[in-house]
């Protein structure tokens, strides 16, 4: 990446004044890299503008002078689609503001670096739930969750956040202003750009608001645990939860016994979840509006469950404390693995009724390839979505084992594509995988992408490494 | 548009063989118009391919020889988007398989030319939901409902067909098949292309399968009709029957007494609705998978809306024969206004919270244009969207009314603008409103969607006189 013009530098300096640019390695520093540590970038300038006009301003001098862009939200992708290699760092996180909730329209609008957790809290400020959640909601941004098209735990029943998003401004790679901060729930006048831009992790402009879709606060929700013996019974579970209910699973998380043990031994506060020890562990969760229909749904499907010998143990969560012990255990499956020395991981899907049959394969492929390799797989089963992770053999040698992650990873995503499925599943491909990705994609899905991010972004100045 | 060469005829007649295309006037005439009577199109060859590589192989013939193509589903498109006017007609009814249904994935795949109804019909014999639902389904096809992104009754609980699309098959404008039958949940890997196809009205390309996100069937609905003093009150009604229902709402349509009367008047069978006479009805139809549930939030809804003076008046059905007569007199809405004489019809959406001033300030500009204009509104007002019709003053002279439509459209669209609505909601832009849809859009997005547009379309042979 050649080094921006020092004309352009002077330029953009000149437009955002003082407060919204810095060159101080200190200050820049954090925003190099994230929590994995996987990545460490360099950029001669990030910039910090504080309105969406000022966005405007600086990518216009970028696109004059042809340079490069990345932009940033809360710095917390995973796939290093957020870090800068040489180009100018755009940071989005001045734009702070909650523009306005409209409770009759469920709706609001705020502006891209508003975190996620934020945005939940204006949205139940005004009666109204945001349902899209990660463990990261505290420092992931609005502006962030679109780019990537972030999933999280209530996918199942909300949906992604491209089902979220009513409408969005945007710049666009020439430093035009897009205004699509539209409330309607239908709209059939010509191509929807804002799908576009959603999950174009930077590519074809920079998001700087967005109009969210708001939903009804549930009354009812019951929190269990149950045990089971293999994943294909948490795969029948899952239909007769879905069908016990009509839609009010809200959660429907699937963890292996070894992810257990680790979260045991190395989180402080984690229980086991169930008086017995099991192979495979899910986390459900209902939600309903009719008062108690959550609770009595849950007995009903526990009930089915055990007669049908789909599930051998159960644990309803009888107070908010239970609920908090049972996601605690579910949400440090990744951090729980730190401590055992890493590994590669994976976050795949293929179709649910799929997921057994790939969890079988893919670990029998592992073991061939890697003896003594341990798996813990966890995740989203409801959406056919898994963190696939792959840890070195106790005692094995790490460095050795990591240097291995490329070739370990075509291994799963090889059997991935033969279940029809996505070898990024909810962290989009960003720097790790957009190359890997050439290897899954047809040649006419990678050259209409090129086809169309060109007519977009001619100079291919907005995060150029990222994508096809 | 000029006549397709001969050459191109005739290697297009021998690509698709003697069952594969038509020049029988008589054959092609009925899908030259469409029921309104509002287009008479022609065409010099009307194709019938039989599967996908047949579709393939015609478009690639057109694209080589630059010959323009309509692509057609069920022909019941309201704007004109599926009628030629001199290109080749394509048209994919042929196209007829169901092709899976994998009820643990709550998904199925299924041709372009295979009805709504006998897509909602596959799936409720694997025991599952299919919801798009709107008056056409009879002959309306899936790839039709795909291109125009179709809306319907249940849009409130479900979404539009772009919400319920997993996958899409289609053949690009160069005659080349990209298959995104995907049953993934999640992927993120890139542009999601088949967003970009559904709405297109067949201007990126032409579908031709689809995989469907199937539901689980409810087991709990309770239908009623309520009469409201006025539009206010409904908007207000809505957010009640949300906020007791957390979600339960599927459909929340509006009538106005006026529109009541026509169909009393004119189709047999439809009844008075309520024991009182009232300005405003509301139907409103609940779901749940909890038993009961629906029926017992019905009631709770009710009395809320009584004790709040929100509703004067309500009917609950007691029977299948009372929900078949509520949805009767909503549904023949629009055909009881042609006894009348027909008029100036609007699909048009603003935010939901807008929805009462929208009226009285639209129908307000009406009367101060054409004095003694009637004024119909009804429809997915939970959805923000109304068919927003202008009947002609009793007595007047029809086509002179009739003549003035473009006019009195300018007055009800820019009071729709001034909302930050949407001028077509859900039937599209097609021929009719794409020339009035750039009195609207702003230069960017219309410069956008053509850039997007000659990168996939370059030779601008998909249906080249719709949208920009």
């Amino acid at each position: 990446m050649a080094s921006p013009p020092p004309a352009a530098i002077a330029e953009l300096k000149a437009a955002l004044g003082p407060s919204g640019w810095t060159e101080d390695a200190q200050e820049i520093a954090p925003w190099l890299t994230e929590w994995r540590n996987k990545w460490q970038g360099h950029t001669p300038l990030m910039l910090k503008p504080g309105s969406t006009e000022e966005v405007a301003r600086a990518v216009e001098i970028c696109a004059r002078h042809g340079v490069a862009i990345v932009p940033q939200g809360g710095d917390t992708g995973l796939v290093g689609g957020q870090i800068p290699y040489g180009e100018v760092l755009l940071s989005t996180r001045r734009l702070r503001a909650v523009r306005d909730v409209t409770p009759l329209d469920d709706a609001m609008t705020v502006e891209a670096g508003v975190t996620l957790l934020e945005a939940q809290q204006a949205a139940t400020a005004a009666g109204r739930f945001f349902p899209l959640s990660l463990a990261a909601e505290g420092t992931a941004t609005i502006g962030g969750v679109i780019s990537t098209n972030a999933g999280g735990t209530a996918v199942l029943r909300y949906g992604m956040m491209r089902d979220l998003v009513l409408g969005i401004e945007a710049v666009m790679p020439d430093g035009q202003m897009f205004n699509g901060l539209k409330r309607l729930r239908k709209d059939n006048t010509g191509y929807d750009l804002k799908q576009l831009l959603i999950g174009a992790e930077g590519t074809l402009g920079v998001v700087t608001a967005a109009t969210l879709k708001l939903f009804p606060i549930l009354r009812s929700r019951a929190t269990a645990v149950v045990g089971l013996e293999t994943a294909h019974a948490a795969i029948e579970l899952l239909a007769t939860a879905k069908a016990e209910t009509g839609g009010g699973v809200e959660a429907f998380e699937l963890m292996k016994r070894i992810g257990v043990e680790f979260a045991l031994r190395h989180v402080p506060g984690v229980r086991e979840p169930l008086d017995s020890v099991q192979p495979w562990y899910v986390l459900i969760e209902l939600t309903s509006g009719e008062p108690g229909a959550a609770e009595a749904g849950m007995e009903r499907i526990l009930e089915a469950a055990f007669d049908r010998g789909l599930i051998v143990d159960a644990a309803i969560a009888q107070n908010e404390t239970q609920v908090r012990d049972f996601w605690k255990l579910r949400e440090e499956q990744s951090a729980a693995q730190k401590p055992e020395g890493g590994g590669w991981k994976h976050d795949v899907s293929v179709p649910v009724s799929q997921i057994a049959d790939f969890l079988e394969e893919a670990t029998a492929a592992v073991e061939r390839f890697e003896p003594g390799a341990r798996v813990s797989a966890f995740g989203h089963v409801g959406d056919g979505n898994m963190h696939y992770d792959i840890l070195c053999p106790p005692g094995g040698d790490l460095t050795a084992f990591l240097g291995r992650w490329q070739a370990g990873s075509e291994v799963v995503h090889d059997i991935v594509a033969k279940y029809d499925g996505s070898i990024s599943a909810e962290h989009g491909l960003g720097r790790l995988k957009t190359a890997e990705a050439r290897r899954y994609k047809s040649a006419l899905e990678v050259s209409t992408m090129q086809a169309v991010r060109l007519a977009i972004d001619p100079k291919r100045i907005m995060n150029p490494a990222v994508l096809f």
